[in-house]
């Protein structure tokens, strides 16, 4: 399966490796508005480099990887599509709800692949969870638990224009929510301001979400910004005939026995490069298995769109500090 | 120190085994209206019985433990505090907020100790965590996880009379959080019926509860009637510097390996008698440092006054589907 | 059943606070030549004392057990057996094999109970590891792995008496081999002097030991008379379908994340008293349990004649450095 | 750095993933006598195929890495070393001890690197201990364990011709004891038959060896040919301040907790390509700098030496059942 790439930045970085290490897919064309950044990938991965963004969408590529701007996003998915090419666009879909949705609606008739780059179900031990719940190893699912810290805030200036705390990073773990607990009937969230460096951002650094679904089966998130130890990725689910936990990584397995401590581990895998390095490749290998059979495989543009929702719905709550009904 | 024993049910049987294994600490005399009951704890002990109570307030003890039900520990500890004996009065401190707070409110000025027996603050693991939160050891505390499921349901004709699962049950998760963050500001709770079983109870079975302080810090605490791998009891504390856990108890340490898995422990111990023995034998311990020094070494009754009010706030916040403001 | 303790030292007490706790078990008598220490440890238990050893064998109680000095074992055992008592004698059964060799040979046709205290067999854990092999878990028994520290050298003036390592310290170690490998045929051993302080005991401070029955079945020993983390108490079982591991214990379960380590527990248990307390409490039912249904339920003096001969041809392999077939 | 690899079967696929992998390395050219696998092999990584294996030495590589048959080792290296490449070779040596130390002679003086391939020192949870008893953490190391079990026996035929478990297999353990003890000055080795189906391949199918070294520190190997709970490769070092383990790796993070079980991990990661991944590319990059800096950052053609040396020494103590002094 021959691939484009749009966009040479950071996670356009992660997706070329991802292609190149996939011995079924061949990494063809690197697209970038900046041709140096495009042809330093390309070079690095023995692909070609662009800067007309036409030349994907005309060439005969299977599939494109969307790694550009989020404001680009609809515009680069929809191109793809018409040009009948199949399409793993990152997340979130777009930068409003509005535009989601349009292209949400867009696209129900197509036919073509287009899948959203929720990373995190695909990571393995994640996913093992979900198929042993699926498989009902735990019974009918009670309780979801999700932890999710990131190892150090990032800059204030990204802080200020990340859309907040929810949509640039709770946004992960909703759509983990929403994996296993299908649709979310109510939200309530308690946003916490915890480091005083980041006061000024107006955006809470730390967050409680509680969400649960018509069953009421229902989920909880904790994140913060902060997370000493590195890059706090975990999740429990409960049901009547056990639990099943993920837990950390680490880079190695050593522990260390001392006068102070015994078995003491590695601080966590830090940060999502490392940490969800297996989860980006299966992701496109189940973005692939889409493409071939036709079947969905994966997290949908709808999905991308109902993450937004509870994004906004858990600022919301936050905010005023009620509860949301959905 | 001479103690006597009021009630000779199960959580009286705790305590007098608390008490003889305690060096220390001599068990002189067991009051049961039951005077069988009180004479087969009382042999086992190498103490006295009666079914008199007056002959406890007026025998030489210095101590008494009161263990009798619910809607008499009010006048019990009345009681023994007008004989000026010590009390370490079971939980809850009465059948409603109006008769614990007039209690509180009678005991203001008494010199005497009055402990409230909220046993888990005295588990070595929950004990360890709070003092290396105090110490500082992971900074100011930001985030604490409340994990607190039963191994399997009491019968539903005590569910039926319980109080509902918030006093019965979560009022020890209610009394752990204020132990980490004081004063509470705010509950939310969601209330679950997972169980069919007990669906005609018109308790709830399942319950996740958000609390938060003044200061922001948020406790989330998950409830459950039944756990497949036993008593699940655990807590995890997190600050700016660091995570502390305290992880189930196991009745070995032996890991199994096999095909099909590896490192397997043994479930969980299974229930609070084993869980809490060293909890127990604690408790009394800091009692009696109490009544020796005379400065308080553990909850008060005003402190379950408390845990009773944030129990019919989560309630209330369960049925209403609010948060609840204190 | 009636108990009576000879000898009021360190053991004398582990053995006091087991009958205590016991409650089908009485404690009734202790003697102690020194009748201050006998008083002692008796008033806290309810029982009497005596410096009249005959007192123990005249009186109507149904057991004795044998915490007086090694050399005096032997002559205790005889007089309790002449007396009809059954009898938990403390390891090691004598000051020497011969001596061992020929109270064996006496009680051959003895009816009476007399089990030797290998507590170690008792532990919750390693026993659990024995039930599991003897229940075919792992398939037949290949490889046994023994891992066994002590936290801190004792004194030196003890090590110059104590028989050397082998008798003192891995005695308990050889009986777990005999306990899951049956009769041993080879040895070889090789002796450490790891801490200079400890040059001139002319002991051993450290040994490893390779183990082998005549089905070819291997067990080896580590043993070193320090362990910075405490009291290293290890066991792993291996055969065709899998393996079985007995891991320390920990006064808590507290786990510590910071910047340097994630997951890191307390320090081991520290030392013997509190490792094996459980141990203690198991090996007194068992003992009770042969007493009262006539079945050997535990050591003999059959298996603390085998561990002193095993202690012996590994003394013997580290000073010559050579293979010792028994 | 530009890479030839000598050989295109199993291990020389390993080789040609870490070198592309490798954003400073670059896969020139595969040779192998079979012209078809060498191209299969070349295509997947964009390299050139040859079947001529002058075309290796005479090209511009830098390196090579040698991946042929045993028997064929000393004579690659030799060329490679004349045609001034720098050479990784991978183990054993040579077939014979003979051989290796010949070809051991013939490079005192050449300055070119000759790295060997014992790519367990690379591995990041060896490697980390290793550097931690180097650098003092645990003190002066004074106990080595090695546990290195197979998931299953390879084939009988392989076994018949594969010169024995401790050639074989074993070889890898030598190593690493060599690593952290350096020269070892007696070996006692105890070969066991446990597979009956392996009863008739004249080799040992599990040993457990102990090794001293002339400070007295001692390392024990334990081997299986089978594991059922898969690649069971762990490393135990001791010291008086502490002690360091490297546990087993595994596919997920995943805990199930059960009626049965708590805390159960997957089976062990299985087999060495899984288990080994990033030693490979570590012991690449080690190589590399080895190359660019002249300085020795790996094991060298006389640890291969050694290690064939001590092979030989355990099959004659298994057979002999004596210990035999180097």
């Amino acid at each position: 399966m021959k691939f484009a790439i749009i966009g040479a930045g950071r996670i356009g970085q992660v997706h070329a490796r991802s292609v190149s290490e996939n011995p079924d897919a061949e990494l063809t064309l690197i697209y970038d508005p900046d041709l140096g950044a495009a042809k330093l990938l390309a070079d690095k991965h023995y692909a070609k480099a662009c800067d007309n963004e036409d030349d994907v969408f005309s060439s005969d590529i299977d599939a494109v990887i969307v790694c550009s701007p989020t404001p680009l996003h609809p515009d680069h998915v929809r191109k793809a599509v018409a040009a009948n090419k199949a399409v793993l666009c990152e997340k979130p879909v777009a930068g409003s709800i509005e535009e989601a949705q349009a292209l949400c609606d867009e696209l129900k008739d197509n036919p073509n692949p287009v899948m959203l780059g929720f990373n995190r179900r695909f990571d393995p031990s994640f996913a093992k969870v979900h198929r042993m719940v699926d498989e009902g190893k735990i019974g009918k699912l009670e309780q979801l638990a999700i932890i999710s810290r990131d190892p150090a805030a990032p800059p204030k200036e990204y802080i200020r224009v990340s859309g907040g705390i929810f949509a640039d990073m709770t946004i992960h773990d909703f759509d983990m929510a929403r994996f296993f607990l299908g649709e979310i009937e109510s939200v309530y969230t308690i946003g916490q301001n915890l480091d005083p460096e980041l006061a000024d951002t107006g955006d809470f650094d730390g967050a409680y979400v509680l969400l649960k679904n018509k069953e009421g089966v229902v989920a909880s998130i904790v994140n913060s910004r902060h997370c000493a130890t590195g890059y706090d990725q975990r999740l429990e689910a409960f049901g009547p005939d056990g639990s099943l936990v993920a837990d950390n990584k680490r880079p190695t397995t050593v522990q260390v026995n001392t006068r102070e401590i015994s078995a003491a581990q590695d601080p966590y895998l830090d940060f999502f490069l490392e940490r969800y390095t297996q989860a980006f490749g299966n992701e496109l290998a189940a973005f692939m298995k889409w493409v071939e059979t036709g079947k969905v495989c994966g997290p949908t543009v709808e999905d991308g769109v109902k993450a937004l929702i509870l994004a906004k719905a858990a600022e919301e709550s936050a905010r005023k500090g009620t509860v949301i009904t959905l």
